[in-house]
């Protein structure tokens, strides 16, 4: 019988039992599946950093790791661990970050807050908004949460672009890459929406130099990760009107302090790391079809490049 | 040489006049162009109701009347209109209402309102949205306005349910019809989308019952007509608490008097007739197609059924 051991937090366990039960069942796997175990019995962890394992040296036949999270940079730089790590691709998770990305770049090129914050009882004619195709939006990752999102906004006809470090290729989106890549893909854009990892190579990538090449009076949407920004250059070019506003869901700490410029800043709305959301019950089944694939020797979905840190 | 009379205010033609001359030309269509002409030598009316001609009696050439506006309500009952009417279907007024309608579900969806005035300092964890898949939405009309909103929200994944007088057939879209159709379509809703024309039939189809058929706490956006909602049942739905919020659009008096509950009504969110605006370039194209197409004896596109009034 095969032994996973759950490695999160005791709320982790109490959402994820029953539909990691459900979801093994339904994919035929015979599994002793619990939160404690014998290290050197275990197969599988299914594993959130905030767990009580840190160190897998005591795990010699551990055959994979199976992040709960999308995010794995507190992970991979584990040196205990040895077996292949695999990130949470979740559909529902990509559904929902799709569904907050698209609602955010339709709020700004529609300029719905100017009318929710102004029913005055004026009737102000003429203020409709430009055709989505004469907007150009970038989008900064193309991994599977940001070349979802390139694609949906490509669907609704905005001039898509997209960068990622290596080359990609996404329907309907313009791609670029490296670094020269990135200039083109930022220049003159309308809305930015930021989808990279956090990397050494990644942290405030938009700054003053990068937010510059946008087009004056433009928006940026941040369902990534904090460090993408750097948040002084940011309140700078909020301030100067190089941008007009900014809607941030992930910061450097999180909670966001109740003292931090961006929560009364004008141009700034604060949402609480809501974009995105693991589903317990797609992301076990995501699990489950890991397991059976491992079991099977079939090659793991979603494996993480360790040296390239994500 | 075709004779083209360009009936409308003065300001379209000022807006149109040099986009209809190089859609003729693009389309080799050679036509003398103008705002006035001997009404015996017309061949085609390019027409807008506010414009000088109201009576169709002395245009005794004349093969079409080619309506600049989508609503057609208040031309199908000229009894002088003897020839096919063809609406305007313009992908430009299409997109822009397909970009304002998702935008505005998704805005109710995401629970936007509560994070854009709400900046508190407080984070509120754990309030992030369902996912759109459980979302039920209704789109009322499935025309080329309805059908195009319903399609993009059944891309994003909502469970779109739409309702026609005629049976229908739109991919991704559950479609209704008929009386009892309307019912099942509405029965559950999250969000409601009005996209149906106004005749007879279609005014006040939302009312004090089929509003109590969606579930409560639910959402209206009206692009469509004013005259489709009873807009005494809506306020109490909205002060019952059995509708959350709507945004609305049209009305059945434009501009909306300022003194107008609409306006002041903190459920109520007013947008000035901006949802979706016929584009000059791309409206010139579809009467130049539909000139080529009546001088080549091809159907017109877009004919009004002007028995059913749209």
């Amino acid at each position: 019988m095969i032994k996973v051991l759950f490695s999160a937090q005791p709320k982790s366990w109490a959402e994820y039992e029953a539909p990691l039960r459900a979801a093994f069942a339904k994919a035929g796997i015979d599994a002793q599946l619990g939160t404690e175990s014998d290290p050197a019995d275990v197969d599988y962890i299914v594993y959130a950093p905030n767990g009580p394992v840190t160190d897998f040296t005591p795990f010699t036949k551990l055959k994979a790791v199976l992040s709960l999270w999308a995010g794995v940079e507190t992970m991979v730089d584990n040196p205990t661990l040895k077996v292949p790590l695999c990130r949470m691709v979740d559909h529902g998770l990509t559904e929902s970050m799709v569904e907050w990305v698209t609602g955010h770049v339709l709020r700004y090129h529609l300029g719905m807050d100017k009318f929710l914050s102004g029913q005055d009882g004026v009737w102000r004619a003429g203020t409709a908004a430009p055709l989505a195709r004469d907007r150009k939006v970038c989008v900064l990752g193309l991994g599977a949460l940001g070349a979802a999102c390139a694609q949906a906004l490509a669907r609704l006809n905005f001039e898509v672009h997209g960068w990622a470090r290596s080359p990609k290729d996404v329907e309907g989106v313009t791609c670029h890459h490296g670094a020269d890549g990135l200039d083109d893909a930022l220049s003159d854009a309308d809305m930015v929406a930021l989808l990279l990892p956090d990397t050494p190579a990644t942290e405030n990538v938009l700054n003053a130099r990068s937010i510059g090449l946008m087009r004056r009076g433009s928006f940026i949407v941040n369902p990534g990760r904090g460090p993408l920004i750097d948040d002084d250059a940011l309140i700078a070019a909020l301030d100067s009107g190089q941008l007009a506003h900014a809607t941030l869901d992930v910061f450097r700490v999180e909670p966001l302090p109740n003292e931090h410029p961006f929560w009364a800043h004008p141009k700034v709305t604060v949402t609480p790391h809501i974009a995105a959301e693991t589903k317990a019950t797609t992301a076990s089944e995501v699990i489950a079809e890991n397991i059976r694939r491992g079991e099977g020797e079939e090659p793991l979905l979603h494996v993480v490049d360790r040296a390239a840190g994500y």
